[in-house]
């Protein structure tokens, strides 16, 4: 009963979160081409400067919200002589999660404004999962594992990994918030897909509200909605034609906000499961990630001005000067037909050229030249037919894989 | 024992974040500069343009330190089999103290950036000391105060100030963080000021170690050592001629800080008696705060480039023009001597002018026209006089108000 006041009054406040985003918005736009946080719209036959990190004020909106929201929970502890204490770790977790939040927004805007290196985009989403681990460390503890059913024979039943557990949540953090960020380029995209995966979990949270682990899923439903409402509201202004661009900002700010509850909700792998389009998107990326093969400033798709529609984009290079493996992850790629590669270029014919190592590039590569919008459409019905798989994958193969009820 | 261990843990990051701090500031100045983040300095022969902001560099350390920090207190807990319960509120006072500095940090630089108006500058302290006070209500909710002795015959020993006492705790947040943002204008002052309050603030702690509150005060020791270290390394950048400017960032940060250090450690009345410069000033500002005396701009003294000094800054006004409240408030200050007043001025004599309503102003209505360091130095000076007047006040005069032991 109380819970349901609760999930309510965070509706409520997830809906006055969205009309606030709608409604000011606008009025910061001046504000930020003032400021120079500004950018160019390169697949638009008019090249219009719009203002870049507009995620900053969705993300501050949320961080209000979330504010206002934390007494909330809490209001049955003082207004009635309940005998039950005081549910202090509830609280830090909440209070933890929001430092983790708020940090990497802080950091995510310091990224625009200031175009910080890209050692420093590994090791801030870092810095700012330790408050979240600190408190997952105090109030759980428990990095034992349940081994999936075909590697029982080798491993047993359980597996304990100790700090290992911890390495691999602070490189969720730094995966979320990445990952996101790179599957972007153009109008909508970013936001949509969170939206997407905000949508995806709060489903799965409501579901599991009749499991055993309810508390954990109100607790990630604390923050879904909110994000949800913030992030529709900027996704308005970042349709195709986008008035705003969202930055870094909303990328990382958005991915550890998935991050959190996918920690402190205790779904991490279920969460990942609803990142199936992003972390594809990723392993297609890493030979161009880490310059194996070369990788352009940007790597959005090519506009074309006389047919309003975006192609595939490039990246040349000579051809001798292309790593061993980087030459082996592109015949592989090449043969699966992920990307287009032509050799013998330029005028001794000693060039070569592919595609960009990206899922925008290969949805054009098998539809060819599309409108903007299509592309973004595409990629957000396919990051919907994902999370589907990803709930037949959580409720149906989990039973090969574990002892499901 | 246990104690000093983690006390001195705390003194050695200190030590580590001051390097670190002396050693990226530099590396940070072209990004600062290329990303627009730069200012002019009014008070130098030769018109440079320096970075701005550079309170995040010192900020953003100062929180890296602090989430390191964050297990050493409860080590104990975790290491040791010890019969009592991991102290929860202690933990969630600690993550909540570096939200609200987090929170505090990102709006100063936001502000910096996109150049905020006046009614974020007060409604953005507010919202970032909520999770503050919500710890506050939590954990000690005790908003009783004991009554100063000369009023006891009217108000009792002891009075219940309710949500009033929520009121003062949000304000004083507010008043922190803006205060020192109008103490400024001049090299090194808004670093130095924040120096010497955190000094007074550690040594205070330190004596009242040994009184019964010491839980508290050894609260306030995980943050203030921190902070004077990143602010040491700041300030010998910002030391005339300065080479970087902090920026509204710090100024918001340092307030947060000390706000929320005087509130959870239970010390927020001693904490403004460090702030006897800052209220001064403050309340000399108030006519040109709310506009009823003409209020530039800027109000940073003269420069006079023939004899390198700095001289009284003025603001002219149309005589007629005054709101009477104003004219009041511009005789009381000129009778009693804290301003200079002109009028007749201008072709037809209806104009007038006065000395900008600060502190810098009446230190050199009172010395004359001087070198730029000498004035930073004079008000340090008086900064360092007011903490030892701070002090008397705190264990002399407080027998008169207060049952002292």
């Amino acid at each position: 009963m109380l819970i349901g006041v609760t999930l309510l009054s965070n509706l409520a406040m997830s809906a006055a979160g969205f009309v606030v985003v709608l409604r000011i918005i606008p009025k910061f736009k001046d504000m930020f081409i003032k400021a120079g946080l500004k950018g160019v719209d390169m697949s638009k036959p008019v090249n219009k400067e719009i203002p870049e990190s507009a995620g900053v004020i969705s993300g501050s909106v949320f961080l209000i919200i979330m504010f206002l929201f934390i007494p909330v929970p809490f209001i049955q502890y003082w207004t009635t002589n309940t005998s039950e204490a005081f549910p202090h770790h509830e609280f830090v977790e909440l209070v933890a999660a929001l430092l983790s939040i708020c940090c990497m927004l802080f950091l995510g805007f310091a990224d625009d404004v200031l175009d910080l290196r890209w050692r420093h985009k590994l090791l801030l989403p870092t810095m700012a999962s330790l408050p979240l681990l600190m408190v997952y460390y105090v109030t759980f503890n428990t990095t034992t594992i349940i081994v999936p059913k075909p590697f029982r024979l080798f491993l047993g039943h359980d597996l304990w990994l100790g700090p290992l557990y911890y390495v691999y949540m602070g490189m969720l953090a730094v995966f979320c918030t990445n990952a996101i960020n790179i599957l972007a380029g153009i109008n909508g995209l970013e936001v949509g897909q969170s939206v997407i995966i905000a949508a995806s979990i709060i489903l799965f949270n409501f579901i599991e509200l009749f499991g055993e682990c309810w508390k954990a899923h109100i607790f990630s439903l604390y923050f879904m909605p909110p994000f949800l409402g913030t992030s529709l509201g900027l996704l308005y202004y970042n349709w195709y034609p986008s008035h705003v661009f969202v930055g870094d900002t909303f990328c990382y700010f958005a991915g550890m906000t998935f991050a959190v509850v996918g920690i402190l909700g205790h779904f991490s792998k279920t969460m990942l499961l609803f990142f199936i389009p992003q972390i594809s998107n990723f392993i297609f990326s890493v030979p161009q990630l880490f310059h194996l093969v070369p990788c352009p400033r940007h790597r959005l798709p090519k506009y074309n001005k006389d047919t309003d529609r975006v192609e595939m984009s490039c990246v040349m290079f000579k051809s001798n000067q292309l790593h061993p493996i980087g030459a082996m992850f592109l015949y592989i790629f090449h043969q699966f037909g992920l990307v287009c590669y032509r050799q013998g270029l330029g005028e001794d014919g000693k060039y070569s050229e592919c595609t960009n190592f990206t899922l925008v590039n290969f949805v054009l590569k098998v539809m060819g030249p599309l409108r903007e919008r299509t592309v973004t459409v595409i990629l957000l019905v396919l990051q919907v037919l994902c999370s589907g798989l990803a709930f037949s994958v959580r409720y149906g193969l989990a039973r090969v894989f574990y002892d499901v009820v």
